[in-house]
């Protein structure tokens, strides 16, 4: 008798549910992989190759998507600092357990080495909230959260709303990708870059600009050895992962680009989803939870299925 | 200028504060390294080493202490099975990204081959919860939590309480370690074990047995290489890593021992962190949350300090 936690993986659709449920049961109720293996063609949608990049390790490639409606100067400035080809050759700086990943220049701070930019902005104004409009997505959560008024997803990324003071701002989930600052709101730039890899900081919100979310290949930074106690800094270039190369995916020949699709979070396969997972009923769980905290909520990425794959 | 995103770690105490505050701005705020750094040592106490437990890998030891009161039974029987040295040679089952890492026997489906139990009991009663006695450590946290009708801290681990029914149970916070179970609630027995290594899965509390939480070297199991999707479990020996041992630390010479020293939640100091958590007020922090979710409370552990480290 296999003894396990069960769970649903993100990054490994198109699998047989993890609950067997017997034909004759008619269950009432369907589990998130039964879901989303139920899902149609329209339920996906690609992300835009002009606004998802490839982080290229040595180990293999991390894809981000960026949330340019979220960020948007940074958006821009990030994909200048990436066309300027910035990031090749610098290095994964730090890997705080249960914290983050965080990668740019190891001479950032001395003047003589730094590498410069150029075309990309030194300074930018955060973007740690934007203004709401009414044609963004919002896909509201149902379940009160203690870090925003509203919380939900915009068009497959965490967010909280504040309709009083009509802001929007990307959540800090795992997996969302940030842009680390000093002490003065407009010091970053997009230069130096973080993924949330622990239990989501969500005390971070709306004092840091996120600018997306990683799609697939996060293990590549998640199982990254651990840098110095406190903040996780490596103090020698041998322990530091050197960034082969980041890529606007538009630059990508599409022969080598990463064939994934994200699943719509304004579709009734999403709704489903989450109160899924709101209330798990399957052999396993005995007490739904009749909740889902913001950062748990499923954001589904599949491999593009190919023409075999096709009943 | 450093691009940073602040942060504490729990497993590095007793190093300067994080950010430097010059003398002459007497701040009325403390941040959480400073609360710590003042600390006394009547704030500190020293796992009991009858419910602490080594699990000795190849890159070291990982330091978990046990909270007998949240579940006695399991308590004992995992003492029993690491005394029995059921565990010596067995090894890391799984790992799942942003999700938990679980040891014990490869073999254990195999009736034939699966290694057998002495003393230990193959089956125990889920202690999904427990009740309530007036006797038990307590410290609320004051924010609402969606998991639970009320939610804080019982000596040092994180816990959801239920006033009506008179519950108490461990919740799933990162480095909190359960006893992996079949679809009947009396299927666990502590043969295998995990931890939680990514996001908080709340949704798992009351439906699995808790017994207690990494002090420290967690980072040797959430820097595992991930399994195979969609549950991360390892397909060959090659991949697994070795256990070479388990112990109580009570067993083990004291020379031997890890020496820790875990902070008491029911101390003022304690509370003057949390609220400093709450109410991040520091150079960086623009806009302090003003709320804590309950896996963001810190549980700091220290070593011992050494008589060099006395003023």
């Amino acid at each position: 008798m296999a003894r396990i936690v069960p769970s649903l993986s993100l990054f490994s659709l198109g699998l047989a549910a993890a609950f067997a449920v017997a034909a004759e049961e008619t269950p009432a109720y369907r589990t998130v992989n039964e879901v989303i293996a139920a899902s149609a063609p329209a339920d996906w949608r690609s992300p835009d190759p002009e606004h998802t990049l490839y982080l290229e390790l040595p180990a293999g490639r991390v894809v981000i998507e960026l949330a340019p409606w979220l960020a948007p100067k940074h958006d821009a400035n990030i994909r200048a600092l990436v066309r300027e080809g910035y990031f090749d050759g610098l290095a994964i700086l730090r890997s705080q357990d249960n914290y983050v990943v965080q990668w740019g220049d190891p001479d950032a701070d001395d003047a003589a080495k730094a590498r410069p930019f150029k075309t990309a902005k030194a300074r930018l104004a955060g973007e740690f909230t934007v203004p709401w409009r009414d044609d963004m997505a919002f896909t509201r959560i149902p379940d009160d959260d203690g870090y925003a008024a509203v919380v939900g997803v915009s068009n497959g990324f965490w967010v909280g709303r504040d309709p009083k003071s009509r802001e929007i701002w990307m959540a800090h989930c795992y997996g969302t990708v940030g842009v680390a600052r000093g002490n003065e709101t407009d010091s970053g730039n997009g230069a130096q870059l973080y993924v949330v890899t622990g239990h989501a900081p969500r005390h971070l919100d709306r004092n840091i600009t996120l600018v997306g979310r990683v799609l697939s290949g996060i293990e590549r930074l998640s199982t990254m050895p651990r840098g110095a106690p406190p903040m996780g800094f490596y103090e020698t270039a041998e322990q530091r992962t050197p960034i082969k190369a980041m890529r606007v995916a538009a630059d990508v020949p599409e022969a080598e680009r990463s064939a994934l699709e994200v699943l719509r979070t304004d579709t009734a396969t999403f709704a489903d989803i989450v109160e899924a997972k709101r209330n798990r009923r399957d052999p396993w769980t005995k007490l739904p939870s009749g909740h889902i905290e913001l950062c748990n909520v499923p954001l589904p990425v599949r491999a593009v299925p190919t023409t075999a794959d096709q009943p």
